[in-house]
């Protein structure tokens, strides 16, 4: 039998060699013209300027975070924590490094084949996704050898969703800033194409996309991926009596697996003869899911001798997909609810706003009763054990290296086609690039319910493993405070949505304000014949995510403290479960929302309404704009929130129960 | 000491001395014109054309579920379920009757004076008010008194919860579909004013402000007046042992006393010299508020001798105070969220929406707040003792009486502006009825946040009277089933909104289609020289909103007894407390971000941007329009979805502990 602490090693270094290998034959590509690689040039440099200085941000705080940890929990605890939020930014830096360098070979090779600007997007973001994972993976690895402590772990898992909400809030801020505020003068008032170079916020949205969506949705997912080791291992330390030594370790032999099996959907993830490029990545998808499910029956009936667990496993890997599916049907392309919308907007923007709510309220029910089955089942199944939640929790985890590929691609894409419209690179090459961009929009809404599913589950694990360290066996919930405490947990993803929401609004408007500003004060710059100051949007970005993620995370961590010192951990308890019961269903509504307004315009721009139905296509391109914010701040952030509410409680609750 | 129950019926029929009253001052008004008469005679012809059928789809189910109770629970329940039934839809026929003819005379008295006009109005809702409140009352009492079992009392609120469901879901979605509907052809395509009597969908507009804003709101409250009584007297049978039987007869005194106070506010209601028509209102408001307080005051003293109890219901009229408040500032006129919300305007519709979603969600945050510390405060001032949350409770039902005249109030002027429009009358009268609509909307906006509050502090008496015959001591919240279902029933209100708005979305499309295609069709219909065919526009809406109630209808009372017969009583607790949470939140959600919207549209129009700035006020029109559905039909719908659920899972809590 294999070693489980050999296997995890083996895995780790493994993918750290397999993205060193996709580095190297990525910089082998050609970069293009001299004009395409001054625009990367800008890119890179506005993206490396914001992370230096997000860090520095983050810095202000984690030090003060990391002197309470170890007076109130020792040095291990405290070391962990720093171990957590360094790993998740350097995760979020090398991706970075690696996509910003991506997306101007993409350009380039879409100038020669589709099927090549694919390949090199996909391997970039392959590249991001592995080296999310193996650091988790490897970190936590050497803290549980080095230090020994599980309950220490925890603040690795806090560490890194400190980090994430920072990440998130900050980067879903500034590239929605940026886009929202692109899109409303070039677009609507000015109805110039997309990325046009006279817009001096293009830059800032390109920008965006590399600091929101890839460095954002890095940073989430490395703390899933980690959370879930954490958790999963502190409720398996209960289960030893059980499974042995092996009930700790599962978790990390687990998620070894599933980086296996992403590494295999990866190498099929290419241009398929016959196959649409989305069906080819969703062959890659299917192919990771079913290799992740046969690699678990093994090491379920190897390690754990348990074909439970094996189901259980299972089960969280079916709920996120159905999770995933039904984003593609209330979101994707041509889809029923998308075509609905389009035919509503006859009506004017209100009707395809209200037609699209009404979808995305819908949208967010059927992937919670999948999810909620699969936590129930595996329950049922196993005889009523906690640890199989472990199992459908960690489950829902296996793809998530390739789902980051998937989802790194898309930005990566993105930029790609805004460096080539930019440098004014010839149509043919644009038109390959447009359609993967729609592709990378279908994987981007999918991966958004991928992690609001398997972020979901992960809340009934922090659940469990509260209980359990807290000794609460049931809930007063016949207390009238409890309760109130659940309906005030309830509230806080509202206020928190509304806190990332506005400051959007606010960054959008003074883009707005400033791009309006150049176009009136610079000569030439409407007739293309003078360059726009592509910094100074840049700088608005930067200042107002910096600025306004400081509240909403203060907020997230800020409040379980409070409650729980305030009143007790059974409080605490009520609080985060209705934290996060409203975080999860408003999290799917937004990011459905979005999406499916997004499509609806897309479905309209592949018509000739944009010239012959002006009104409709008009109402499509506010609704997208709506639903912007939604789906790339709101959304993605109160999946955070959710991870880092139950992280904190976790973390502070042996101080509650001393207090 | 006074005798409660000759207090109860000497106060129920003085309230409805007092509607004889009102009616006869009402009806002894001028008509005005011919013209105005053959208007209001359409709109009462529909109004009650729609409640006729209304009635009809309801009596398909009302005979089932009557029988099934029989069986169930024997035939007091069946009996109290059909007084309930019927007593809720007599209220909201008597009240149409008094609208439908306060409209016309209000539009008649503006042409004399502002003052008397607002005075016709305000009385024309009183007698509404009163008729709910005295109805219910009386209702309630007499079936104490006769069948002399309080638990077939649920069947009353059961009953009154279903006719409210039906007419509030069915009303909101005539009233929305035609209003929309409306708007979206005449003002955004063709740039008419409101009420143009060109418009196919104009008198359905008006007939909507009665079957929706009347109508609805009156079924709303009858069943919060209701409900709020039963649960009080089942949960005040378990402190006979400390305050004898006037435990279970004081809520009975509760709301007679509320009624009073009601009565001196309204009589205040009128034009003050000095103040503005709102301050006038307000004043009345704070009248009963206060009076309210003092004869709680009173009565605590003398049938409970207990001043904690007094402190408890004093709670519940400050936590709606704040409720009230709150609305005003996020959604009042010129408050700065809707100046805010103007500004950003200027960056197009989708801004207008964005930041006013941002305002929205955090406009529900205070008021639960502050629901939450009057129910903590209530239980913790009275020693733990849940009877004191009865008290909260009940305290914000006690002015219930002045709320309903001002809410009425609002639709009355509506309908008087629309007659004073399509019949042509001179712009001064016009303009005093614009004045008085604009005081009428900040008091729908104030009643909704009222009846929410009211609302969520009724879902805690209803937990407790749940937990209470349930035997429940605490929540196996740590058993995953119980916790899956906290989760699925904080999906219902998603789902059930979803619904709700997409019937919306569809009628108000149908309209639209209607309206075009007579403007289409129709010679002369452009120029203003063709009628158009109005009864055509009346019974699409109706259609709509007969057909689209039944499904939301049905998932709110049959959810609940599916989940308590196939789990068990803590998971029907669960699922109940997790939807409750949910659908208060969004609820707030809904109503804030509807009023807010349509402030700031009212704003612009008050300014000369409407000329100069069409860019603007075009975005602000949108707004207006998405918020439509989401104040007036999802909004209001949830708050009563919140307790039908409630309700309904305590009337099956019997067979569920059987099964």
């Amino acid at each position: 039998m294999l070693d489980p602490a050999f296997f995890t090693l083996g895995v780790g270094a493994l993918a750290l060699a397999v993205v060193a290998l996709l580095v190297r034959s990525i910089l082998r590509q050609d970069t293009g013209t001299e004009r395409m690689r001054e625009v990367a040039g800008y890119i890179s440099v506005g993206t490396s300027a914001y992370l230096k200085r997000q860090v520095r941000t983050i810095g202000l705080i984690v030090p003060w975070l990391a002197i309470a940890l170890f007076f109130a929990f020792g040095w291990k605890t405290s070391v962990a924590f720093l171990c957590g939020v360094s790993l998740s930014l350097v995760a979020g830096y090398i991706g970075m490094s690696i996509t910003t360098r991506a997306n101007v070979r993409t350009a380039s090779a879409s100038m020669e084949s589709t099927g090549k600007a694919m390949r090199i997007a996909f391997l970039g973001g392959a590249a991001m996704g592995l080296t999310v994972t193996a650091l988790s993976l490897l970190g936590i690895f050497a803290l549980k050898v080095t230090l020994d402590d599980l309950q220490a772990l925890v603040g690795f898992g806090f560490g890194g969703s400190l980090a994430a909400m920072f990440a998130q809030i900050g980067g879903g801020i500034y590239t929605k800033s940026a886009d929202v505020g692109a899109d409303l003068v070039g677009k609507v008032e000015r109805h110039m194409p997309e990325d046009d170079p006279r817009n001096a916020a293009v830059i800032a949205d390109l920008v965006g996309d590399n600091v929101g969506d890839c460095a954002g949705r890095g940073s989430d997912l490395f703390q899933s991926f980690s959370d879930d080791m954490v958790t999963g291992m502190i409720l398996g330390s209960a289960f030893t009596w059980k499974y042995g030594p092996n009930a700790i370790m599962f978790p990390l032999v687990m998620q070894a697996t599933g980086i296996l099996a992403s590494i295999t959907g990866i190498a099929l993830a290419r241009e398929w003869k016959g196959l649409s490029h989305s069906k080819s990545l969703l062959l890659g998808l299917l192919t990771t899911a079913f290799l992740s499910a046969v690699g678990l029956y093994f090491i379920s009936m190897s390690f754990l001798n348990d074909v439970a667990m094996f189901l259980a496993g299972a089960s969280g890997i079916a709920a996120t997909l159905v999770a995933i599916f039904v984003a593609m049907y209330y979101t994707g392309p041509g889809s029923r609810p998308v075509r609905e919308i389009v035919k509503m907007s006859k009506g004017g923007a209100a009707m395809n706003i209200i037609s699209g709510f009404s979808y995305g309220l819908q949208g967010s029910i059927l992937p919670v009763l999948a999810l909620m089955a699969a936590v129930v089942l595996s329950y049922i199944v196993s005889g009523y054990s906690l640890y199989a939640i472990v199992m459908a929790n960690i489950g829902t985890d296996l793809m998530i290296g390739f789902i980051m590929s998937a989802d790194t691609f898309g930005p990566i894409v993105d930029n790609a086609e805004g460096i080539a419209r930019v440098s004014g690179v010839e149509r043919d090459a644009r038109k390959a690039l447009e359609s993967l961009d729609a592709v990378g929009n279908t994987m981007k809404a999918s991966t958004k319910a991928y992690a609001m599913a398997s972020g979901t589950i992960t809340a009934f694990v922090i659940f469990a493993t509260y209980f359990q360290a807290a000794r609460i066996e049931s809930f007063p919930l016949t207390d009238p405070l409890a309760l109130a405490l659940l309906f005030v947990g309830a509230a806080l993803p509202f206020l928190f949505s509304s806190l990332t929401i506005g400051a959007t609004a606010t960054g959008a408007f003074k883009m707005v304000r400033e791009v309006r500003r150049q176009f009136r004060e610079t000569p030439g710059l409407k007739e293309g014949k003078a360059t726009p100051d592509y910094a100074r949007c840049v700088d608005i970005a930067t200042r107002v995510a910096l600025r306004e993620m400081i509240l909403p995370g203060l907020l997230a961590f800020g409040a379980p403290v409070v409650v729980g010192l305030a009143f007790g951990p059974e409080e605490l308890g009520t609080l985060v479960i209705g934290a996060v019961s409203s975080a999860a269903l408003l999290g799917f509504f937004f990011n459905n929302v979005g999406a499916a307004f997004d499509n609806a315009k897309k479905f309209v721009e592949a018509t000739a309404w944009v010239e012959e139905d002006k009104a409709r296509y008009r109402a499509t391109v506010v609704g997208d704009t709506v639903g912007d914010p939604l789906k790339d701040v709101a959304g993605p952030s109160l999946l955070i929130l959710m991870k880092l509410l139950g992280m904190t409680a976790l973390l502070v609750l042996p101080l509650v129960m001393r207090a």
